[in-house]
């Protein structure tokens, strides 16, 4: 394993140090395990907590975005606690969403999470998101797997908490955009986890992973490697069978982590030319390593049938390290 | 090779036209190949060109930084009618300043454009980036390589530039930026360009190359893989024996295309923890994949002994697509 760390045992809690170190804007709770807006909680402010496998996702943190995420050793869900102390940290009286990627362990414990917290009388509202068209139940999960969505139900609904929308409707916009959204994963590689040591599993020099998750685990098929051009088609084919969508969609270009820019945006070039042909209408896009499953060489397609109040929420002001224009 | 390509003869042109069409902020010309401002040329306005040898960096064409970059083919320099096309195109009668990567190819090609720009009197002066302590001349260069330290130089000299800054005086604080910068890289594994469609060196599963460039030439030496804190000691200490540095420094932690920010944020952790140890006092940092080198997995570790007047640009709003902050 050829990895940048110290101790297998400890990578996330030196990345969280790291994490802390860079961002002074946000706040790192290392014994609790969790990661704050510095400001948190803000009163009257609905806040929102996501579950962290990976820690990119803690650059998602910010104004306009989550207030919280809590990170769980790597592609293991984090305990009830951590996620019930991120969820007091961010409670500002007007309750709590947890954005819950449909993954076995994540869902089981934000529910136990959700409880606790109900019993010290804070109201947390649960956003399942499901956007994974290619499995409908897969190694870590009871129907579809959450992926490419969950960053843009973050934006969309952390954008309207922050303008000061109520619990209940920023709980069904949040169900609103999973729904509306669709996406489907390929791998060149497997990514290796500190733990394991080893890639997650083999793939033959001119095969790939179709229909991959973004936990290591493997996806619907193997295939030979084809080109960029046919492999979008086929992933968009996927979406657009299973969401009978014409557009305008927010689509999202995102690599898995080892993918490098100058093939993110050969892809982009190949998804607006078919989507193109398809007939379906691109209102916003997005291209880049965001949701991301450690080192893995690959990428998912992610497309969201964007009402006009969804567009609006997409281009309000963000301030986070990983997204961020307008402020 | 495994790529998300179609053709590995036509992958950069293919590239552009996805960044073309994910950023209508930008103008692609596919012709002359460069990417340019969409709102290029500005009257009164210092234009700054770079040369681009990766895609990634025509993500830093806007608003506070650069107004054209113009690629070549992987690794390889852009010929001087393409440079000149983008000089040309940039040019609101305020003079150019070309920023070029200490690179043969660059060099000779930046030189003969700015002669050819001369021709048509257009004031070119150019800012050569050499920070790269690791060698003294290298496979493609005569003197120090220009690495991570063009960020640096493109950041600061562009918010310059969109403040009114004159020609003589960018070019000298281009130097300047340049001359208070080091930096050092490792590689994990070798990138593979799609032309050559196999790793550029090989490395054993136990071995790093220290000192390595951005172009897929080899480093300095072979070495063992060690803990990342020792890695990062052994880059700090050869950029501070090189420079003397005391602080503030702006430090850039940056991933060379195939490095996830879990091992970013870990060895900026480590970063900020030597730094402290060494009494040089942290100003500002940035944690990414912004200098790559395609797919490798490697981290270069750039510092810059900034002043007053530096941090403040480097504050000052941009708003490209690779960097985005208060605008």
């Amino acid at each position: 394993m050829k990895k940048f760390i110290n101790d297998p045992a400890d990578v996330v809690a030196q990345a969280l140090r790291g994490l802390a170190a860079a961002h002074p804007e946000l706040r790192v709770d290392t014994e609790e395990q969790y990661i704050v807006r510095a400001d948190a909680p803000r009163a009257g402010k609905v806040g929102l907590v996501l579950s962290l496998i990976r820690i990119s996702d803690g650059g998602f943190v910010g104004p306009g975005m989550l207030d919280a995420a809590c990170p769980g050793e790597v592609f293991t869900s984090p305990v009830p606690d951590q996620i019930l102390a991120a969820t007091k940290a961010v409670d500002g009286g007007a309750g709590v969403v947890h954005i819950v990627k449909n993954y076995t362990g994540d869902v089981m414990n934000f529910q136990l999470a959700a409880e606790l917290a109900a019993d010290e009388g804070i109201s947390v509202e649960t956003v399942l998101v499901d956007d994974d068209v290619a499995v409908e139940d897969s190694t870590w999960t009871a129907g579809r797997r959450g992926t490419g969505a969950t960053l843009l139900v973050e934006k969309i609904t952390g954008a309207r908490a922050e303008e000061g929308g109520k619990l209940g409707e920023i709980a069904a916009l949040g169900r609103e955009v999973n729904a509306a959204s669709g996406s489907f994963a390929y791998a060149l590689t497997a990514g290796t986890t500190p733990a394991a040591g080893r890639p997650g599993f083999d793939l033959p020099a001119d095969e790939i992973e179709a229909g991959v998750g973004i936990h290591g685990e493997p996806g619907r098929r193997r295939e030979k490697l084809r080109p960029a051009k046919d492999l979008v088609h086929s992933a968009l084919d996927a979406i657009l069978d299973a969401k009978s969508f014409t557009g305008p969609v927010i689509v999202l270009v995102n690599g898995l982590g080892g993918t490098p820019l100058i093939e993110l945006y050969l892809i982009y070039g190949e998804v607006a030319a078919y989507l193109g042909e398809r007939g379906v209408s691109i209102a916003r896009q997005l291209v880049g390593n965001y949701v991301t499953s450690l080192d893995m060489a690959g990428m998912s397609l992610t497309l969201c049938q964007a009402t006009d109040e969804m567009i609006r929420l997409w281009d309000a002001p963000v301030r986070t390290p990983g997204l961020r224009w307008g402020a």
